[in-house]
């Protein structure tokens, strides 16, 4: 099977889990700016989630360019990835409407650890396919953002039922250190 | 017209099922664990749908590739297929929400079995369409799989109204069936 | 604007609108087989709708593919046609709701209707684009089918507020007669 | 990252936004002509929401087609845009199931200002990119329309306040303003 189709279906995955995470947003009863309250909560994660899956989005892209063909594993691999993200809708309604209460923080944040996990599978059985391909090697040579992140979801998760707030600020933390661009990854792949 | 396209449209609707069905694990009220309890049986049906989309995606995938051109009756043949994936959302949240009861783990089975036969009608047409072609003959030539899970399904179906336990049980073995790599086929595909 | 983009949006939301439609396929309360007897108007109806979308999604390729570039018109032309097939999922679940009521029947006929219309809007502004193009109007010369299918969905939604049952049974002769292939329109595009 | 592939995302979000907003067109309950009374504001901003998105649409890709490659602060630019878009169904029903009240009118332009603020920053930097691509520069030299639109929504938002109709009338007003085609745009893409 060729990547690009693998691509096309993650991509169209992707936009349907970012697209309909809206119909969580429930439309408030009431007009008054009173009624319009309980849904900020959903309205901050909803936020949180869009940017998570746009990082997603981009850095599939990224690795799976690093690739040519995929086989039975990849394929697999990217399902699990894709079951993950999958979630997020129900992560998202889950901790809004529940205005940030203990379990659901950690619902969200173990939602985010398995993606990241799934993540870290995807990864590693590229890798393993493409042992010999020097750009693949440099390229993914220090991943140190996947460990760290995946040991701050761990640690957020975990943090979520005694201190709901700091957990929140360390999934908005892993956001942004994504959100700063992996130059030396993006040399690498564009120069080859 | 072109299979591309037939593969494209079948690639949206698929990513749709596969996306939309995680409405139907609907957020529970509360933030308690008690509250989570009764969408397990919905998470567990939700992961086994899942699976079963993702083999179907693959599976379509490996057929389409197989055919250059479709007429008419592929056209109607695969529509029919797309209509019993679509049930998936529904029949998962049906058997979910109710528990594993009797009905709906017949229902679940009946839909599973309905797209087993659609599958092997638009197998059936696409092999007419490619009598003469070694490649399409060869690489199906020996589908067991496919008689041995509808027949499975029925099976399962029927059963549901007894030890609806069994018949989730055979769900779950068809889907380890088709999860196992049929290489006979990948290496026919690819060589040629 | 090429004519492959906006076919691919057009599919995009074709089956978008074909997938959504299921989740007008409420989930009944309770799992005894009286539980299931209230989905079966929409159920049946969710099947015509499918059967219709699906015809809509063929026959929107074939017209676009006489056609190599689009226009201003075309485009918002195109996207009436949408915006009415857009309703179907509404269309259906208000219908199956209220179990062929006089009203629901009558407001299902006049989207079908009106797509019908739009759908003749379409082919008008693409038909002047093409004047001199043979393959065009040879080929949609005779769209008698067309012209017939929109009279029997004015005679169909009117019907409605009498006899529910008849205009409902036009809905599905309607569909039959565009189930019959068109032999004459593929083979001039084929041929040519 | 090759701008097609951005586009194909966008365009995959916009199809989805566009057809999922159907879903906050509820099913009324009951057949009675009163009962479709309820309705009838959420299919007028159906419309209106519809006929914008078809606008972005149409603009977003001639935006794109002058871009050949984007970078990191083009694709966050965009899916910055996209979030905005994202929130066009929640808007359009918490308006329309409010009948036109003061809040939901603001909420309504609030989105409308922010997507089109967005539009702005998206435009800013792919000019930015492309400063010495004459084409890009020519075409887009007087984007009066863009910068009166604004204006309208920021201006409709306040009134919204105080005479909701006419905030409506206002946004009405900037969809026709769009709905004229920008012949020298057209032109000047076209003929280079």
């Amino acid at each position: 099977m060729k990547t690009n189709r693998l691509e096309a279906f993650s991509d169209g995955v992707l936009a349907i889990i970012i697209t309909i995470m809206v119909l969580e947003l429930k439309i408030p009863e009431g007009h008054t700016l009173e009624s319009l309250k309980p849904i900020i909560p959903t309205f901050i994660t909803y936020i949180l989630s869009f940017v998570y899956l746009g990082i997603y989005w981009n850095n599939h892209h990224h690795l799976m360019h690093a690739s040519d063909t995929v086989n039975g594993k990849v394929l697999w691999a990217n399902l699990h990835l894709l079951f993950w993200l999958s979630l997020f809708p129900f992560a998202t309604g889950y901790m809004g409407e529940n205005h940030f209460e203990y379990l659901p923080t950690a619902v969200y944040g173990f939602v985010l650890l398995m993606a990241s996990l799934a993540w870290g599978i995807l990864f590693y059985v590229l890798r393993q396919k493409h042992s010999n391909q020097t750009i693949f090697r440099k390229a993914y040579n220090r991943v140190w953002k996947a460990y760290t992140s995946t040991g701050l979801y761990a640690i957020g998760t975990v943090i979520s039922f005694f201190y709901p707030v700091i957990a929140i600020s360390i999934y908005v933390l892993v956001a942004i250190l994504w959100f700063i661009p992996n130059k030396q990854l993006e040399k690498t792949i564009i120069t080859n």
